[in-house]
């Protein structure tokens, strides 16, 4: 197994444009330390984001990687072994003009802003639990730790390079809490290389992320990539042992669940050779729609179904099966 | 226990507009039948829905039911103690331009409509079991029955009378699968005695309905009345023995998940005492969003909190509790 | 020509579910008057619509008005021949939670609301102005005069009753500064005698009612009314000497000028005997999209294209060019 | 004048991620040649874009130009003298997923695509007209020339590249009509230099671009630079001798309408010294909304206030008077 500890000034803040920090060869597990979004700045309820973080230098993600032999075309599979909290504490905070509760400087209006107030809670990643504290008054409860990457992706095609806090077609900052340990993400490969990159970690999140931000951690993470040759995957796909999703980011939000739902309709029907309309009609019946982000320049959706409704049919060739039993 | 049965000319088409069928007091059980969303006219794959129905004969309620003493500014609870499917089959379809992967009249465009098609579904409710047999080839699988209701609602304010198919603060089409048994619904009352309908019963539904249809069935249903005096309540609310829930219907989608996500978090803080901002931050940890539809005039997300995260806070003044106990 | 001034309590604020306040012959022209959208009690800027006015009680309209032999099927025509401020001032105000640059009970955010502010403009409808003045300093000017009707509709489908304040395929509230003197606009009719009503006049008002109000104004207005047999319209239109204009009226905003410019193709297509495609492209390129309102329950865009591009095509066989003669 | 001719291979795909082509002292005028949307590929209606053009090489753009002495938080201002179609014919078309009234990769369907075709027309620059020819018929018509640039901007912020293709706040795919010789046009600036870059050349284009391409052709263009120093322009911001305009790109489009009124708005209280609410009145009722784009990854809305509105205000200094008269 690799191990790739970033110093602060190897961050990256973009998906694209920057050179890789390593190379890896596909079947390679890889232990990986990513900095929370504030890029561990915002340590208490005094630290305001505004004040000790400095734009563009927002949500880091560690890498690029560089895996061997990923091609334009390709498909790159990150099976996500094990996602663990690297401090007893985190953060979270809403901001002026974030979240979906506040206006932004897209829904713009004349109102004054939302107060930027940070809340810092208690990590206990042996018990498996997080604690919320109000800032106002005495009320705490602990909820349960279910921990998660809010940013992973690719390099974009078409020679862009966008910004971290950006969820599209190649990834980025998707932030559903179904990236959890045990999944298996595609990716299409846009550039030699894939150049995939990791971060914003949370220890939960609500369905939305509705003030903008999780419970934001830096995390130590290992991971398995693989590279299924000659296929190509349009929009960020995850596998579990007992569920296919597709992800749809965009806006508005019907439109991340458009396309996230055609994507599995169209998939369901590949996998299974059912007509498209009896592929839509099965996944209108038996799916969910899992929310991601209604926060982010682009929102984003899943659209999940059961394994059990897809009769034999198995996704990238086993991909996910192989790198499960690899990295258990 | 009351009972009623419409005959098919009972049928109403509309939220207000129409006088009650029954008077009810509080504290009452109905059981009552109500006819599926295609009037009982689609019956085998062959029954095309824009050849055996008539616009705007569509989607019609049982109802509506004059809940005595309800007044304007109250809030009707509505109890669900059963709802199970009347009869051994249901049926689910697409539409030329009807169902979140179709163009509609309002999302208009110049390609070709879909295909209108009909899939009949065998229905075992003991086993609780529904079987999806493809239209094209010989594909079938089973799924968990989940009995819901996707219209339910009371007489609109400001003297409105909306179609059956539109969900919005009066409730009405919203196409959600938390509206299952053991779930109070909360309505505020705009009208005197309420004016409470219901229909459009679903073996089961994907989130979002995405095909624009679940799989359609008539129900018999058994529910409780109460009426909560000198309380109102702005969007229909759900609570179970587990989780309070408040629903958000309107275009676009991110608006459904704004104003349930701030009913949600406003009435948090309003029943734990805790600060707007501390209430958001709660929401936005430990709520999650389930999709109710993607499909229908106004789309409807719930926001949906455990009640463990809420310290000792009881909503509307323990009425579930009180009609989970009477209807057990 | 007939004339109908109606008192206060004979005022509308519902499309349907009225009955008719008088009966007219097609190509009768009516003169009658229409009150403010605030039922004319905001006089001053003390007067703030939150205290002064009741709510459903607002966006008054004058009717309906049944036209004789207008049949469900049918198309009504209403040639407005001449819109005129009846008093020498109007009003305009923000609201705390209406208009496109506030959040509003769908687009809900926990922000503090906007101030209600009242601004009072001085009418000089023979010099054909009106005069802005600044609240807090004392910045005036003069704008050109612009009268037209915010609100213009008949009774709905499918036994529905909408609010005045809701625009739809029916009409409605529209809030266009296209529907002024010189147009003859043309519904589609849902019942017998059509139900038309008038209001909301505005002396002028800019793209999209940005802060959700015009400079409303009570009005003294003339309209001819015709009935084309036979002839169905899906959604609003209007028809000047030079232009012809589809109106579409949804959310969000592009499926509104998605429907008007949907219309305007396929109406194109229809007149000229142009393939659809080739309809597209010469509306594409010739056609404007004027906004309506961006603050209405539904948004309204027009598309609008000029006659010189239709060759010798005739809509609604001359029905504009014989109300204008008759309205001259 | 300079002059800049640039060979094919020299054309760019993407706003920053270049090296400038030339750099340029503020108050040169510069002479130069943008290719249209199609890289000149299409020529005639046989000439598919599906066929003849390859993605990503997609609506190259002229430049980037290195404007000495922009840095960061300047304003670039870029005076267009003059726009002249540089061929007599230019061609639009129709694609399978591009445009307002289809489905696309993000509002996704299951219908079948449109058709993909092109139209051809005849320019007459010295005549100042555009002649339309049906594809299917033999009908044709005349327009009037009205050259316009789709696609003008600088390097983003944030470290970005993006491909042409897109609008944001660093101008980029804007595809707004308003943008016509006589228009001086203020971008913030990102990076030192600026790196400004034209191209998409539309010999006219209807309001929204609705069929997803205006009346694309070749362009020999005169623009004059300037810099504003120390004053930042957030969104892209068009003067011309009567009016001030701000353009919001975003998605839905109501939040493009908001983010434009919202900077016009916030413009005119500052230019002014009225009370924001006062500025927000003032723009309500004599503001326009001209449409910009319904069909690129986010939609443009402009907001355009005449300056006899605006007392004695003057913007930027007196920039686009000083640079008019330069150019003429």
């Amino acid at each position: 197994m690799l191990s790739y500890q970033p110093d602060f000034s190897d961050l990256s803040y973009t998906f694209g444009g920057r050179s890789p920090v390593m190379s890896v060869k596909p079947g390679t597990a890889v232990s990986l330390y990513t900095e929370d979004c504030f890029g561990g700045r915002v340590r208490d309820v005094t630290d305001l984001p505004s004040v000790v973080c400095e734009f563009p230098y927002l949500n880091p993600v560690t890498g690029p990687f560089h895996i061997e032999g990923a091609e334009p075309g390709d498909t790159l599979a990150v099976h996500f072994v094990s996602i663990t909290p690297a401090r007893d504490w985190a953060v979270s905070s809403t901001f002026p003009h974030f979240g979906a509760l506040t206006s932004t400087h897209t829904t713009a209006t004349l109102q004054p802003p939302l107060d930027e107030v940070v809340w810092r809670y208690d990590v206990d990643a042996d018990a498996g639990i997080v604690r919320y504290h109000a800032r106002r008054g005495d009320f705490s409860v602990e909820m349960p730790l279910d921990p998660m990457h809010g940013t992973a992706g690719v390099a974009p095609a078409a020679f862009e390079t966008r910004m971290t806090i950006v969820p599209d077609v190649h990834g980025g900052n998707l932030d559903t809490p179904e990236l959890r340990a045990g999944v298996t993400a595609y990716f299409g490969v846009n550039v030699p290389g894939a150049l995939f990159a990791l971060g914003d970690g949370h220890c939960r999140q609500g369905d939305g992320e509705v003030c903008g931000t999780g419970i934001e951690a830096a995390m130590n993470t290992v991971v398995i990539f693989d590279v299924v040759k000659g296929v190509f995957t349009p929009t960020p796909r995850f596998e579990t042992d007992d569920a296919l999703m597709s992800a749809g980011s965009a806006r508005p939000l019907e439109d991340a669940y458009r396309m996230s739902q055609h994507d599995l309709v169209t998939w369901t029907a590949a996998l299974t050779g059912l007509d498209q309309l009896d592929a839509y009609q099965l996944v209108s019946q038996a799916g969910t729609a899992p929310v991601g982000n209604v926060c982010d320049p682009n929102y984003t959706m899943l659209a999940k179904l059961a394994k059990k409704y897809l009769g034999t049919a198995t996704a990238y060739e086993g991909t996910h099966a192989r790198l499960r039993n690899f990295g258990s």
